[in-house]
């Protein structure tokens, strides 16, 4: 099953301060519901250890992805693969950091391809569970961002 | 390591011939040096199994792909990862079909992430053997459109 999503946030921080953490896997992917831990390899790889717990969807998961077009402080590319749950995500990620002027606006786009038991919950399901995760995201992406260290 | 490829090849065969082969995995695996075998699941992704021979590359190696974007005979997005051989590779392949006469225009980019024993080849090296790959790729597809049953 397809799923193209896509949206914008704000964060009262310099694009370089949420580039820096939306390109760090050691930060951004603290952000993730069910968050495990995070390994990093050269280049900008990285896998990401999650326990899902989404519906019928229970277990460990493991998300690989590589950052395959990076220019510093306004746009990334991430390309990747997650697997767990009886389910697989094929999927590509985008952004782009922009100054508002003291703040900073993020345009996101994702694509992906899900498989297994997570395509058979249904299209409208999936969207609502997806859209719960985005916003959950999101909001750890703010709070982190505006309330660590300086 | 990043890599970026771009191109475009003819074949005289109609877009909806080309589109038709490129998106269908029975047919476009069976273009990749080392190819073994292939499997497709439900939504259009697949899991290649290659045998690879690459100076010092050798062995087994799998891709997991998925078209997480198709616009029927002209556009098509693919995302997937390839592991094996000591090295990982993130990817992404967009491709568009165009009509040219009597004969299709290939258009495509390739993005990726390489990582390991592929990437400790160093810059130059790989983008040789990754030109070789690409130029044996398209001859074995316009190969296969132009000589396989009409």
């Amino acid at each position: 099953m397809k799923l193209k999503y896509e949206g914008a946030f704000e964060v009262s921080k310099s694009p370089r301060e949420v580039f820096k953490f939306l390109t760090d896997p050691y930060k951004f992917a603290r952000t993730f519901p069910g968050f495990r831990s995070v390994e990093v390899s050269e280049g900008g790889s990285f896998t990401v250890n999650l326990n899902v717990n989404i519906g019928p969807l229970r277990g460990d998961a493991t998300l690989e992805g590589s950052f395959i077009e990076v220019r510093e402080y306004s746009y990334a590319k991430v390309s990747g693969r997650g697997v767990g749950v009886g389910s697989s995500l094929n999927f590509v990620l985008e952004f782009r950091v922009t100054s508002l002027n003291s703040t900073s606006r993020v345009d996101w786009t994702f694509e992906g391809e899900i498989g297994g038991l997570a395509a058979s919950i249904g299209e409208r399901v999936l969207n609502a569970i997806a859209k719960n995760m985005v916003d959950d995201i999101i909001s750890n992406i703010v709070e982190a961002l505006t309330t660590g260290p300086p």
